[in-house]
């Protein structure tokens, strides 16, 4: 049994002085550090809690940024979650659960943010995360593959660690499933109560039906986001899905942590 | 085909002066609405996304109000999402598609508040609500059983007047599929970079296991739910489910759209 006194915190990631969204989408210079940052911070202007290189200009007012209510847009999407959380969540205590959720997305938020991605969802033992927007990557299928790769092995390190007794579960094992896919995606407000943006369209939900075929430790990656990154792909499992909702057969590279 | 400035507007719904979770958690009146709102206002305590008759204090300061990063609760958890929605999001442009999303987000919250429970999490074509906290409820799961019902009118009115070619979706149907459970869940912190409180546990994931599994116009209601509230679910049919990740078969009431 792990101490119930362990605290996540995030490790030290890249650190912007300005904001990068806001000067990739508008080329204009939001201070986020240091003391240019304290007179935009009485305004409420501070640092983004979905990646700490934006600021909450680009969070919460997208149609200041980008002049409309929604943009279509080129970007990865990545959904992950923890496998078998139901069966754990049966048969554990809720101090357990909620410690393994607690790594979970503190993990994942690090590699995430270490390759520029921001965390735009967290739903309980999920998360979903958008690659090129709003801050621009050159090869976003690859920061992303290379994100995934990241919260596997972050996050094995840190359930491993736990020790908890998982004799229970299904393959004896408590692991991360990974779906990454690049297309064309709409990212806005969608809702007039939240003023949080976000990414839909059919784009986004083929990484959530990937993920939702990803096991323990694997990343599965479409063929559209593959593409783009032949390298980080070679010598992979190509697995060919039948995934809900979507009629003709998806096939996907397996990327398995090692 | 709809006009495309098509404007979602939450309708009025009843409005608090103090805020209704501050009180109920910790009898400390915090004004929300009115001129005393407005010294609040300026320290940027304003009022909640998850419900206009809370404060962001109750959204962002769980530790504050709890004394504790998380504390066992008996709620009732409700998850609504669109059915067939990566059918559609296949086949829909966007424009028509993030109508479709705004429109159920707000009829979805407009249903929820009126029956004192918080959108807690939206993801995409989906969300989740909880009843009962921050603002008690004495009977809660009737509360989100009056909801669900609430949403599927809501949804089904604005949807039906939208008059998209729908022939091609299975069923021919745009629909939203809601389960409700009630149980002990944990309620609190779980991630350290993001400070609104969220449940988690097995009760939350057997709501979104019995989500999954309605049909579009559907409510699933487990029995601990309809055993506090057997007049709302009164000669509706029973059905037994095998849901992913729990090994026993669920006993579930099935209320229909009429």
């Amino acid at each position: 049994m792990t101490s119930l006194s362990y605290q996540t915190k995030p490790a030290p990631h890249g650190t912007a002085n300005i904001c990068l969204g806001c000067w990739d989408q508008m080329h204009i210079p939001i201070p986020i550090r240091g003391p240019l940052a304290l007179p935009f911070r009485a305004f409420g202007i501070t640092r983004s809690k979905m990646n700490p290189n934006i600021c909450t200009i680009c969070e919460r007012s997208f149609r200041y940024v980008k002049k409309q209510r929604h943009i279509a847009a080129d970007a990865t999407i990545l959904f992950a979650d923890i496998r078998g959380f139901t069966v754990l969540a049966e048969r554990m205590g809720v101090v357990e659960l909620s410690e393994i959720v607690s790594i979970f997305h503190d993990r994942c938020a690090q590699a995430i943010w270490a390759h520029d991605g921001i965390v735009n969802k967290q739903m309980g033992d999920g998360l979903m995360a958008i690659f090129n927007f709003p801050i621009k990557i050159r090869d976003h299928s690859s920061a992303a593959i290379m994100a995934a790769r990241d919260i596997q092995q972050r996050c094995a390190a840190a359930l491993d660690s736990l020790e908890f007794d998982l004799d229970g579960l299904p393959g004896g094992a408590l692991g991360v499933g990974i779906g990454i896919h690049t297309g064309e995606v709409e990212i806005g407000e969608f809702s007039s109560f939240r003023s949080d943006f976000t990414a839909i369209g059919g784009a986004v939900n083929l990484a959530a039906r990937l993920e939702s075929q990803a096991a323990a430790g694997e990343i599965l990656v479409s063929a559209e986001a593959a593409a783009k990154a032949p390298v980080l792909v070679a010598d992979t499992e190509v697995r060919r899905l039948s995934l809900k909702g979507i009629e003709q057969p998806v096939m996907a590279q397996v990327l398995i942590k090692m």
